[in-house]
């Protein structure tokens, strides 16, 4: 469920926020794109294009920036996210996308793959010879393996399924697996992850749970360790992830679906049934409802 | 009270961690220092001097680090501190103290000085131009906002003490004083302090609690924010701090007592009834108790 700044959602509500496309009509004054162009747009539509995070290519830290739906834009008008036929964005906030990517499989990119990217190259895990854990194989997990493996570090999947084994380290190639799964470790979780960090090692979130994790101080004392925070990327970043991505062959795992199996999908969701994304098939798919 | 291995005490127990003296006697090999020098002690007393922290300086970091007291040595018999006449010590774990830094004003900065300057150092926070939060106006407290200042950095003290205030401004040197203090902040601190932290601020912890914190993932999130730990410092950066010291003329502000005022400075210290720190004058004060 999105929430209109994590409270309640505004309807009517169009989600979608990893979405792909080609460009049909640009604006008088649009200068990075022409009509054909493939184009995609993430988590946000609009910044305010003034403040130190803005100035700094982070607009997706700027305290006004909003959100691609569910939000409230400049007119008043609420956001409207990808699950439509068409769609106008403000050029700043699309992202070109080269055509050695296919779109289907870049698409999750556009949120899943700046998420797990940016934090790689800020926190100063892509240095090659480092090795990185990757909690949860999931949407954003197997990403981050590709994107870790392609930066040259070697990379551990840390996940609570035995039998995604063969998975992580054959189709994904993963260097290695570790299973966690105890009832301690699933209330004190911070506790197992500070002891697989070697000193200054480094544990960066990039998801919130529902509820405050328990900080154990102690661990971070000893071996000077951090927990960090992160949430997905600027524009300028994104744009340097489609194109790492484009340049290492780096894609997401999906499996495309017509708009009316959404509801199941998102059953399967729920389940965590699916290797590792939906994608809607909105063109050939969505039927106009006029 | 000092714990062995953060267990229960080893006992006959001699505290201090915080040592300076005269060297009186030097071995055979003895390359650094020379009878007549001034030297101290902090925290530790050896390490592996093998292991990739000590390799890299961080002798702190050391699985094998031995406290300076309440630890075992290599021999079997418990580590002894300070508060004794005569204390022998490797001289990789032995600090030069410079002429113009008085022994009694540094004393304090062999656990207290480098607990905070390593971490100003290590977050990159000692840019001129940066501004830096001192939360608590303690021991520790009050050497950060002379380290900090020292480095060229604008310092708030953050402190549940408005009386405060005018020391903080007016002694210290701090350029601003924040109180802070409600029933809701005691029970989750470190939301409020994420508040104060700017997009890629860093909170790092110089202390444990008892109880580990409840930690906000999202805030972590939203602005790229860390929480950060460090633990003392290695021998090379606990040389440079006191240097740095010296050459900044950063001196604790000292009670000195005899040591048959122990008790009752412990009793002071639960008060919080000092400022900021007391130094014992064990070599006029001790009495031989053969």
């Amino acid at each position: 469920m999105v929430k209109n700044e994590w409270g309640s959602s505004i309807y009517p509500l169009i989600p979608g926020h990893e979405i792909v496309g080609v460009v049909t009509e640009v604006g008088s004054k649009v200068q990075k794109f022409k009509v054909g162009d493939k184009v995609g747009v993430g988590c946000m539509v609009s910044a305010c294009h003034s403040c130190d995070n803005c100035s700094n290519h982070l607009e997706n830290y700027c305290p006004k920036m909003i959100l691609t739906y569910g939000a409230k834009y400049y007119d008043g008008t609420t956001t409207y996210g990808g699950y439509s036929d068409t769609m106008i964005s403000d050029e700043h906030f699309v992202i070109r996308i080269l055509d050695n990517l296919p779109l289907d499989v870049g698409a999750p990119l556009l949120c899943a793959g700046i998420t797990v990217y940016s934090p790689l190259r800020f926190y100063g895990l892509d240095k090659p010879g480092m090795h990185v854990g990757v909690v949860g194989l999931s949407g954003l997990g197997h990403v981050a393996v590709k994107f870790a493996k392609a930066m040259g570090v070697k990379v551990t999947i840390i996940s609570t399924s035995p039998n995604k084994k063969k998975e992580a380290l054959e189709h994904l190639g993963a260097d290695s697996f570790l299973v966690s799964k105890d009832q301690d470790q699933m209330q004190h979780p911070l506790i197992p992850l500070f002891g697989l960090l070697k000193t200054q090692g480094k544990l960066v979130m990039v998801g919130a749970p529902e509820k405050p994790f328990e900080l154990p101080v102690f661990p971070l004392l000893m071996g000077r360790k951090l927990v960090g925070g992160s949430g997905i990327g600027g524009m300028k970043e994104t744009q340097e992830m489609i194109d790492f991505a484009a340049k290492h062959n780096i894609t997401s795992d999906i499996e495309v679906i017509p708009i009316d199996y959404v509801n199941t999908a998102m059953e399967r969701l729920l389940k965590a049934d699916v290797r590792y994304r939906f994608v809607i098939d909105i063109g050939n798919t969505l039927k106009s409802s006029s």
